[in-house]
């Protein structure tokens, strides 16, 4: 059976548990608080030497890494996962661009506020976090005021892995209602079968 | 014929030249300097709402964007990029490594000396990219210090993204010398047939 390491809080370490459900595909998680120092034990850093959850650890010993690979890794031959071409290289787009421009700043900025509470002591960082974030939100609404998904191949893993964190970008700090077609698709994502929602704080 | 918009001095548009040689797809290229605001005019945003390059227009006016994606979809059905499955999963995660764990760190800090020429205003963003930058390579090195490319595949789209900037870290201030294997890889990298080094500042 599959095991994952993860945070339960984690957006992160939600999209493996989630399209490991979505794909019914069994496993067993192994808790781990990176805010407590879980990830960088030697235990950890030998599973993963960049120590980061989430990581995955398949019936042959092998150590899976990076949410994004991994999303890909257990979506392939689904509906999930469009096939090789075009259709798939829209889903590989908002998976980098969650990465790169929205996770850095959304999930950091609710890290910092609702979890190590330091708000005053890192505002400096926090408002560049709330700059990039509500630029990436923006991209998102631009697609997402007229359409469902944010490719045209109907939900699939660049949904949940955009929604990791959307889900729960109140608790860094951004209003969604400023973002109507972003929020519309937050509930029309949660809405579909065996989705279970990130636990709030 | 497919339209890279790109900066010749930046390791991500460096990557899509790169691919689009290895594999001898022709390409036109259009200059585009992010640090002189090129990628923040309407032109370009109407092209790339993130407003970020590289980006790609193929035949069909389709416009790519986020070179991890790009590197996926130029090299499809080539050796640079295994068939689904573990061995495609183990270049998925140096990709979303790279633009995680290493380009923020790498990147920017080339950026800030060599481009920007601010390493004094930015001193304490710049510690931040060395503690970031040095633990990345520290990854790479431990991958690298026994194999010769970064997965069990020959050289893939792993190696041309993880080198992009990994060949101008001396530019960021890191000394490769303190990571041999990694210096050795450049080296080896840098010798395949096709590779042209991004150029020097």
């Amino acid at each position: 059976m599959i095991t994952v390491h993860g945070f339960t809080m984690s957006g992160n370490c939600w999209k493996i548990a989630t399209i490991l459900r979505l794909t019914g595909q069994p496993f067993r998680w192994v808790e781990v608080d990176s805010n407590a120092g879980g990830t960088r034990t030697p235990a950890f850093l030998a599973l993963n030497p960049n120590g980061k959850i989430p990581i995955a650890v398949l019936d042959d010993g092998a150590v899976l890494t990076e949410s994004g690979a991994m999303l890909c890794h257990f979506a392939e031959g689904t509906p999930w996962l469009p096939p090789p071409g075009l259709a798939r290289t829209r889903v590989l787009e908002w998976l980098f661009f969650e990465q790169y421009s929205h996770e850095p700043a959304i999930a950091v900025a609710r890290n910092i506020i609702t979890y190590l509470k330091q708000a005053d002591q890192q505002a400096a960082r926090l408002e560049q976090c709330r700059i990039a974030g509500e630029r990436a939100l923006g991209v998102m609404e631009r697609r997402l005021a007229g359409h469902d998904w944010l490719t045209d191949s109907g939900p699939t893993i660049a949904d949940i892995a955009l929604i990791a964190y959307t889900q729960a970008a109140d608790e860094g700090g951004f209003e969604l209602a400023r973002w109507p077609g972003v929020r519309a698709w937050v509930a029309r994502v949660l809405a579909l079968p065996g989705i279970e929602k990130l636990p709030a704080a």
